[in-house]
């Protein structure tokens, strides 16, 4: 690949800057930063040409991401000062953010900020929109899920299965597989550390694939190829196998593409942005998470220092759910 | 990839056999074979699983393919003796067929049998449905087609030019690029047996691709993933490069999937049957042909003992445009 996605992640590219805690300009808040969510975008962010980025940023630039934050100063009207807000900003304790792109969270009563964190952020977003507007998920399709005891893939597992459809995961270990099985009530669950990969999913789908939400790129994306029903969606939402490999020569190569024709069959890429249609996705995910339909495993860094080896997690798989940063003050 | 697309072509596969011309049974009608379309479709056929083909057919049996011929005998209202129709019928100089199946072909004054081979079969039906209908093709399109000297290919690129689309070609040496720079009025030409195909992929998409039309496979979908426009749309019409290898390891192995995710674009297959939207892609290509924005090379086979052979040309890339093998009677 080009230089969008090869490069091995490596901590020290971040660094602790200190300084005083910034005032509001006129029409903007502070939030002073409570949890901060912590996923693979951001590990691509620190690859990708700035030119292709959502939101371009430079050396020297704070990384950004989903947080949940309290108003600490308010020079707008529609907010006051102890508002707890959700939005994306700097990984700064304290940061400015305009008003008009955060929104109330829910009480901590309601629902857990981690569990917020690790529904209502895009991780949410992608798992329910690249089900529903990506990969078109109808009640009678056999779905397939990478991934699936990650932040993502758990998130979309259940949204499969809250539509009726039959949903099998794969996950590395009998620790997630087992949660995949007992917690989120999967039909089956593939430990691709132990099984032949291609072979399992043979196995699992003897009338063939509908729909695979592939979190994890590579191998994966070969064995569904050949075991595709016809007209089948491959909804790429992640590739996390692929991101942190320095040398080309070895990234997986994908052999069966010229499968897609003859199943009529497609791979979709997307991020978890819909413009109008996010109303809907939110409106999705809001409806399921009453319902009780979804469940969120969280994984909790303490401490903002913290944060650079954390996301090691994300690239070696020892994360057990969701990755957040729980921001300490001390 | 699994057995479905792996094997070499040998022409001793096939076999002639000689018999009696047919009688008609009731309601079907005989015809005697003018013209054959020879397709990439005919090697796939010999090679998937018959569980997997919209004709299935096994060894001893015939192979199918688009033709023109002349009615010999009807036993059915609505075809008399001496109409020429085209349809899917068996590779035999005198087939019986249901005339529910067959059209009413265009005199050959108004349009030689070859072009109408060439353009109003589903090599004609997967440009015009794959360019418009999976490939959503719009005027502002920067648009790449492979193989766009070659049957299928030619027509998608004369397609998007009448959509008004900038169309750039690729195929292999110096005459093919003529033909397409000359003959089809594309706005660029690669050259792919002299250019690097990725520095001249990106050469004549600076602001990247918006469709690209693969008939080929292999390294041109590495090459466009790296070079695609937000959006982009790959249609997998074919893929040449692969069909005649023998050895999966020899497979080309695509290693930048994961920018689908980047770009929020998609690779989709299919096959041309295209169910209730055929109307309207026989309607464009209608259109089109009689505006005269529809230009088709055919090479022309003469004699149905040479089909065999012919079909190396198909593989080897030799063919000079539609192949179509004309049944002598001598």
């Amino acid at each position: 690949m080009d230089r969008a996605s090869t490069g091995t992640y490596d901590p020290s590219c971040f660094r602790l800057f200190e300084g005083p805690i910034p005032a509001a300009p006129d029409s903007k808040i502070v939030v002073r930063t409570l949890l901060m969510s912590l996923d693979p975008t951001n590990l691509n962010w620190l690859k990708l040409d700035p030119q292709l980025q959502a939101i371009p940023f430079g050396v020297g630039d704070p990384m950004f991401g989903v947080s949940i934050g309290v108003v600490i100063e308010s020079r707008a009207p529609s907010h006051a000062v102890g508002d707890v807000v959700t939005g994306m900003w700097g990984w700064r304790r304290f940061d400015v953010v305009d008003p008009l792109f955060v929104r109330p969270a829910k009480s901590a009563t309601e629902m857990s900020f981690e569990q917020q964190l690790a529904i209502f952020s895009h991780v949410g977003r992608a798992a329910a929109g690249g089900m529903t507007l990506i990969g078109e998920v109808k009640p009678t399709d056999a779905v397939l899920v990478s991934g699936a005891a990650g932040a993502t893939g758990s998130l979309a597992a259940q949204i499969a299965k809250a539509q009726g459809c039959r949903v099998v995961g794969i996950a590395g270990g009998p620790d997630k597989c087992e949660f995949l099985l007992e917690e989120l009530k999967l039909d089956g669950a593939i430990d691709y550390k132990k099984e032949d990969l291609r072979e399992a999913i043979h196995r699992h789908f003897p009338d063939g694939i509908d729909l695979f939400f592939d979190n994890v790129g590579g191998e994966g994306i070969d064995a569904v190829l050949t075991n595709m029903a016809v007209g089948c969606r491959i909804v790429v939402c992640g590739a996390m196998s692929q991101y942190n490999i320095s040398e080309k020569s070895n990234l997986y190569g994908v052999k069966n593409l010229p499968m897609l024709i003859f199943r009529s069959a497609r791979l979709q890429g997307f991020v978890a942005d819909f413009g109008p249609r996010n109303q809907i996705v939110d409106e999705l995910l809001d409806d399921l998470a009453q319902r009780g339909q979804l469940v969120a495993r969280t994984h909790v860094i303490d401490g903002f220092e913290k944060i650079p080896d954390a996301l090691t997690l994300l690239l070696n798989g020892k994360n057990q759910g969701k990755l957040v940063a729980q921001v300490s003050f001390d």
